[in-house]
């Protein structure tokens, strides 16, 4: 018999969890509700983290941005959080750069500036055919996808249109969503176009073999038409943390460090273990993605019926190591110049990011609350933001993946951790010293920046943290559709895969893969089966 | 109650498994020994299958050479059946050639030969150093190798005081088994340099992150010192399917098509499941690798136990596509030359590989039988022989992995095969055809041969045939040891990991991983349990 009853457990602490428990409480005041989170804490894959030396940074370990243009859904949520928020609380957002043209890329032994790829090509270490040629590394996939699907980069058309187009279309008589993004796109471009767009746009899965009708409109929407992010003051997760508190004042229940095991169908309804105790709910929502429902689906028979849908996406590895420092001493790998009035003047690296083909591959000069570049005093690294192959490297610098970790923690205890300078500083807040860097990380790491920032010497690393979302229960940062799926069905079904009050969203099997606005979309499909509307 | 008892059976009928199985029969001849074999033919990963149209050529879609010089087991074992088979059983050899000077390197959209590397270094489109420019992919490595350990290249050391150097080595104050081979070769080499041997080599995963104790002396026994590899005339799937022959004649009982299930400890031995029916035995052989024992182990609770010991190793996945055509077309892209004495010569790209940095990876010109390249009428390509990611290229151009397959068969049907021009001959040995290659992969293959051949056509495929040995049950081609692991235990511990009867061989767990040495090494260490000596 079950010790508590709920009519609706959410299991999965993320934004898309908090998400729609906060929406459910609004509309039913009554029902009894409550999110289960197997760690110490709201929030998912974001995980904002104060440096322990610089008050006014964030360290986003997780997710670190959105796309106001086409990411309505996050957009709409931050405004009308912000109505509900005193002044002090308010969700504040700066732009985020990337792609600075002053900054540095190191590619196949060579040093550029990003503004060289397109202002002096010949520098360009990649053997690029006529057309490629003075590219731009967006430029040259985003030319690709018009070969592939003929039309889809008109800009006149929205999302959805785009969506459909790539739905729809045929490549080389096979319909598209059975084909491989990989397999396409190195049909219409040269091998070495692949890899100078592979190597320069910083990511290795995002052009891998992933379905090709969702990966068109995805890297439209996400690099293709020089997007412009916004990053978060306060950091990302102070969103799902806001929407946990507001689902709390409402009376609904955050249950942190209840890791939620043995579902079974029983009644109406299910049961399921947390911390030895049985507890039973009418309904149930898995608010999480695939690696995650594989894990519940090892003691949760109602899980193992529905393995095809939940592998219709595949998870892939996200890393990001951050790293903090006396001073900005990337400030001094610009160049001096002359200004418009020709006036002698100093382009700092200051802000964006650089790119390499060594495993650190990204390296982001991180902002500060209000967006502004460091200039001066402590100051901070995003040191390696990776992905593919490349989390593969710094896996052998750290302990082993799926080792035990305590009660409701993300990570494991390391064996060698890095001894930051202020390891002695405890506030609060301070979950930074949970997610230490290992030692060999952060001397690797300091090898790899100060080769792609053409130095002999770059200053002793004070603080480093590191996140693997490879890791379980995530088991990546975030999922792909996988080849020969109709994600455009799939993405509905799974929501309610069966005919019980068991319902899934995420992330992981969304239109907008990786991104919060992917969660919220799911988690607006899962609320129109409850009769409620996203918004209100 | 069991429906019939074994003193030993064995799980696989690979080449560990059938040697086991001999060596036990002949040692107890009273004792009653079967081989169960879940597909419907004796190999494991040893596959030589006959094209239809070139009678005097086998395609090796698994395990292709040895390496005599370093392999005493295997060569050995070929001295001892040859003596026992009759003159036309004989297994023969030929040497099988890889880097020949004239052969194509197709890197960096440039075109090399085999010999620029070294005698053109100036052409060769990676940056390499003072040290490295001039050098060969192997040598780059044995350089970085040397460094690493010094002294463990000296050639007068043998196989075994190597991999005690190895196992005792320390680099950088931290135990070598304890490091990643990609992060201890990127200290001492540039990144140009590794992507230069990781291109040049034709492999992705020989240089990735395995245990670098473990990589250095294995790289240097394969790869190191000019290998000279010898081949299979009836191809190497005689070596197993022999030493299955001469167990059935000492009365030991071979069963295919006979996949075990739910073992379980029962009494002094096991029982399991096969087809339905309960079998009892005394002794218990697992003679496969770490994705089978998994696969075992979700019916078989006796095997939970030892998931540690088990997933100590690493599945790689390999890949080969072989396509015929009506004459051997890449002769033709040698060149005119002077021989010795001045006169014109046609140097021909007919033996050995060639390279590329495309997802086809290495493309071997394939010997006759005689170990002679084909000079005319029809002639045979292993077209691709790809590891690592670029398996992920060739995924989105085939069936999905893990579909149903029929009883007895390692693969599932294609939905859209590539119809062969010798579809309809039909002799008893050709498997051929159950190995088809699908339409798009064939097409594709094709095109990127025409590129990385400098041609503008070549001829149309007659048949085509794949395996990708990351498929299940193999899970990979080769097994690679993990970080952190001390394999010189692990290695010896897993032949009998409990106080059971129950044993464990193969590849996987050797210090010659993807080689059938390695399966007869642990295969060695599993006798002497039985108190039997490898040879007699």
């Amino acid at each position: 018999m079950a010790e508590e009853n709920f009519d609706i457990a959410i299991v999965g602490g993320g934004v898309s969890g908090v998400y729609c428990a906060w929406r459910l409480k609004q509309e039913r005041p009554h029902d009894k509700i409550a999110v289960f989170e197997a760690s110490n804490h709201i929030g998912g894959r974001l995980l904002s983290v104060r440096p322990p030396d610089i008050p006014d940074m964030v360290a986003e370990l997780g997710g670190m941005r959105i796309l106001p243009a086409v990411q309505p859904l996050i957009t709409r949520l931050i405004a009308d959080l912000n109505q509900q928020l005193p002044q002090d609380q308010q969700i504040k957002l700066y732009d985020f750069p990337v792609d600075e043209p002053q900054n540095i890329a190191f590619l196949r032994g060579v040093y550029l500036r990003l503004a060289d790829f397109t202002n002096d090509p010949a520098k360009v270490p990649y053997q690029l055919n006529f057309i490629d040629q003075g590219q731009s590394a967006g430029s040259v996939i985003v030319n690709a996808i018009e070969q592939i699907v003929p039309g889809i980069t008109n800009p006149s058309l929205n999302e959805e249109q785009r969506r459909q187009m790539a739905q729809q279309a045929e490549f080389g008589g096979v319909p598209l969503y059975k084909q491989g993004f990989w397999n396409v796109l190195l049909r219409v471009l040269t091998g070495e176009a692949y890899h100078y767009a592979e190597d320069v746009g910083g990511y290795d899965s995002t052009l891998c073999n992933w379905n090709a009708a969702d990966a068109i409109p995805w890297y439209l929407s996400d690099f293709g038409v020089s997007p412009e992010y916004k990053g978060f003051s306060n950091g990302f997760q102070q969103v799902p943390l806001t929407l946990a508190q507001l689902f709390q004042q409402l009376g609904g229940e955050v249950r942190l460090e209840s890791s939620v095991s043995n579902i079974v169908s029983k009644g109406d309804g299910f049961e399921f273990q947390v911390k030895g105790r049985t507890i039973a709910a009418k309904s149930l929502i898995l608010a999480m993605p695939r690696r995650s429902l594989e894990l519940l689906a090892v003691t949760s028979p109602v899980l193992q019926e529905i393995q095809p849908l939940i592998g219709s996406v595949t998870p892939r590895p996200l890393f990001k190591l951050f790293t903090t420092y006396d001073s900005p001493w990337w400030r001094n790998t610009g160049y001096a110049s002359a200004n418009a009035k020709g006036e002698p003047t100093y382009v700092a690296v200051q802000s964006g990011r650089s790119v390499t083909d060594l495993p650190v591959r990204q390296t982001y000069y991180w902002p500060k609350s209000n967006g502004q570049p460091a200039t001066q005093g402590h100051a901070m690294l995003l040191a390696s933001y990776d992905d593919g192959d490349n989390t593969g490297f710094w896996d052998g610098l750290r302990a082993k993946r799926r080792q035990p970790r305590g009660a409701g923690l993300d990570v494991a205890p390391l064996a060698d951790p890095f001894i930051g300078e202020d390891d002695n500083v405890q506030r609060n807040e301070l979950t930074w010293h949970q997610y230490k860097a290992p030692r060999m990380m952060t001397e690797e790491v300091t090898r790899q920046l100060t080769m792609m920032h053409s130095l002999n010497y770059t200053p002793k690393v004070r603080n480093a943290a590191f996140r693997d979302w490879g890791d379980d229960p995530y088991g990546g940062g975030w999922n792909s559709w996988n080849i020969g799926v109709k994600s455009w069905e799939v993405k509905r079904r799974i929501v309610q895969p069966t005919d019980l009050p068991l319902y899934i969203c995420g992330e992981a099997y969304s239109d907008a893969q990786g991104w919060v606005e992917g969660a919220l979309q799911t988690a607006g499909y899962l609320l129109e089966k409850f009769g409620v509307l996203p918004f209100h």
